[in-house]
């Protein structure tokens, strides 16, 4: 199971959360990113955590004012890219494009869906990973693996029919530990989280109750 | 075979180049539709040709100032829809919409997508039809049945593992009847092409000639 | 004073609230305009009523599917255009070229934006009027001209200190006939309105109840 | 004069331009600053060069993945940013809200636009400063200053009529002290320039040419 944690454009310490999920992970076993915004990249990937970024535009090296280059996140520490964020969707063409300029930096891939349907969409498209998301769930307190369970199961069953060797996660809610081992009883091999943990008073707290049913 | 004609925003009389559409299909038993703007679908409708929309917004009734509704659109006389066309690149999510939205209109669905894997990508989203286009031969005077046959038989199996029940057609370049017969043998089901009609001197002949070898 | 009712994708008779549009402003001698769906700006016009297109895209004839060409609206028969409407927000690049397209084709050229400054900016690119409409009143009860009074005055202080040539409407909110006469009195020479009376049981009550202090 | 070198996303060593930057600058008491990718900030701000971002998003603290909070880049070092560059170009809603988020954050803000026009729109909407490029001369070997020299005069004249209080930068083509020069005599106090200092062989060199008339 891997545990992702977005750090968004959360008001919280970025170094303290990554060095928190760096500790919980060495202590649990259990794999733990952490996404960052751009310019805490290289801090974060300091700490030695797993560091992803949160988006890569589809562009190469050129000129490019304000977008996000693979090559640059990479070169800061990153080690894997969400991409079509909820937050942050993209056109088709520019997943797409998105998808070859993070494999072209060496960058895990992690592209992220509204339902399942949209997941078969995006597993097409060859990244390692996607995310199925629930729009009515985000930043909620019910969690996808409970409130509607049907969805991961979907999603797994939709990604596998087009490519099984594609990783499904889900987000969406997700807070607890018993979230995440529902997630992983639903076929999910990894969940998404955000203020579950970048908002927490006590950040390495919510992270090892999050992995105490995995460890 | 299906030969949908892309009026674009070309300078062209909209309603001559749909009676030539009307007749040219009746005599040869052709399947031929006009994609006409939004401005011009009821007179082009009027024709009694297979009337198309150019793209439809994911929207339903309510507050979206200058967007298009499939179900005006229909009430217009549209039939169908090209939904994605590389003029008009859409989020993945506002694809999947749209293609809701048609389908709430019992508009027929085209969706266009750059390559393959897009193709694969947009097919898992459940529309009628897919067309395939690369975008460096579009608008150019190389059909892609021929400059780059690869991309439609590719395009062909890359629909039928995700869904084989959803037509393929392909576009850029086509502009005789040569270019339609190659674009079947490669597997295609149906061709979209604007410049080679729209902008023809006698867009009657120039449909004459792009159905002679399917008659 | 203009009153320039928006249709939006409304599920609304646009025929009949054109007609009635056209009775009322004859009547009344109010100038009384309808933003139809690009679809049904032919039969709108047909009435013989003041008709707007609710945008046009910044483009020129040719390979644009799926947008709208400033020369085909007004072919079927618009005098005027909404630009940037809050529900079909622009870069400012594409207001610019939005506006010298509409002007190209003999279209009248309404700005919409936000607040006093961003309707400074948009009075910059010389458009024929302007329209403030503050998002969190549209679509409510509370008229902009009574809820916010001094964004309508600042509004048109902003546009004046740019360029005196620009007239300067106001909307969101506006449903009644004192709302239109407030309106007047803080110096805006039209207003937009909507659900006031697209949504009414009888648009033509509504729209003689709009002008009524004005006749 | 303040010459803001804009390192897009070039594959330069941005601490190497950085360097050179601050020494030059140090050396000639001519300001000149880098704007560099997000995840180079913290680095090349280390330098002690005048450090910009290339574009801060119109948000807050919160739910927004994979974009650029102007606060988080305000603490990476970054003393100013690009807003509305041609390669990122913004809704208008957005540069206002991206100038608003800038200041909050403290950041200096430069707004580009295309031409007059625009310059007066954008003007209006209260930066700290402007900067028009004409689309047709970036990344070209004339500069805008020799190339198009009344777009730079008509620019000043339109913020002035605006307001007077904004500094007018020009941008294309600039690649020596002549241009640097032709600049300022039209009545820019700026000049935004990439390529020419970026990808130089000898970025130092290329600097003291730039700046070689000023001092």
């Amino acid at each position: 199971m891997f545990v992702l944690v977005n750090l968004k454009t959360y008001p919280c310490d970025p170094v303290e959360v990554a060095q928190a999920a760096k500790e919980v992970s060495e202590e649990s076993g259990v794999r733990i990113g952490v996404a960052a915004q751009d310019a805490d990249l290289a801090r974060v990937a300091e700490t030695g955590v797993e560091t992803w970024a949160q988006h890569v535009d589809p562009i190469e090296y050129g000129s490019n004012t304000g977008h996000t280059l693979a090559e640059t996140v990479a070169e800061a520490g990153a080690e894997g890219t969400l991409i079509n964020h909820s937050e942050n969707r993209l056109k088709l063409a520019d997943i797409d494009g998105s998808v070859q300029a993070a494999e072209r930096a060496d960058l895990e891939t992690c592209v992220c869906a509204n339902n399942p349907a949209q997941i078969g969409a995006v597993t097409a498209l060859g990244p390692d990973s996607v995310a199925v998301e629930p729009p009515e769930l985000i930043g909620g307190d019910v969690s996808v693996a409970t409130g509607d369970p049907d969805i991961v199961t979907d999603a797994v069953e939709a990604a596998e029919a087009v490519d099984e060797d594609v990783e499904v996660y889900c987000g969406a809610g997700i807070s607890t530990g018993d979230d995440v081992e529902s997630a992983g009883e639903l076929g999910a091999t990894g969940v998404l989280l955000a203020s579950g943990v970048a908002k927490a008073d006590d950040p390495r707290a919510a992270l090892e109750d999050l992995v105490e049913p995995l460890a």
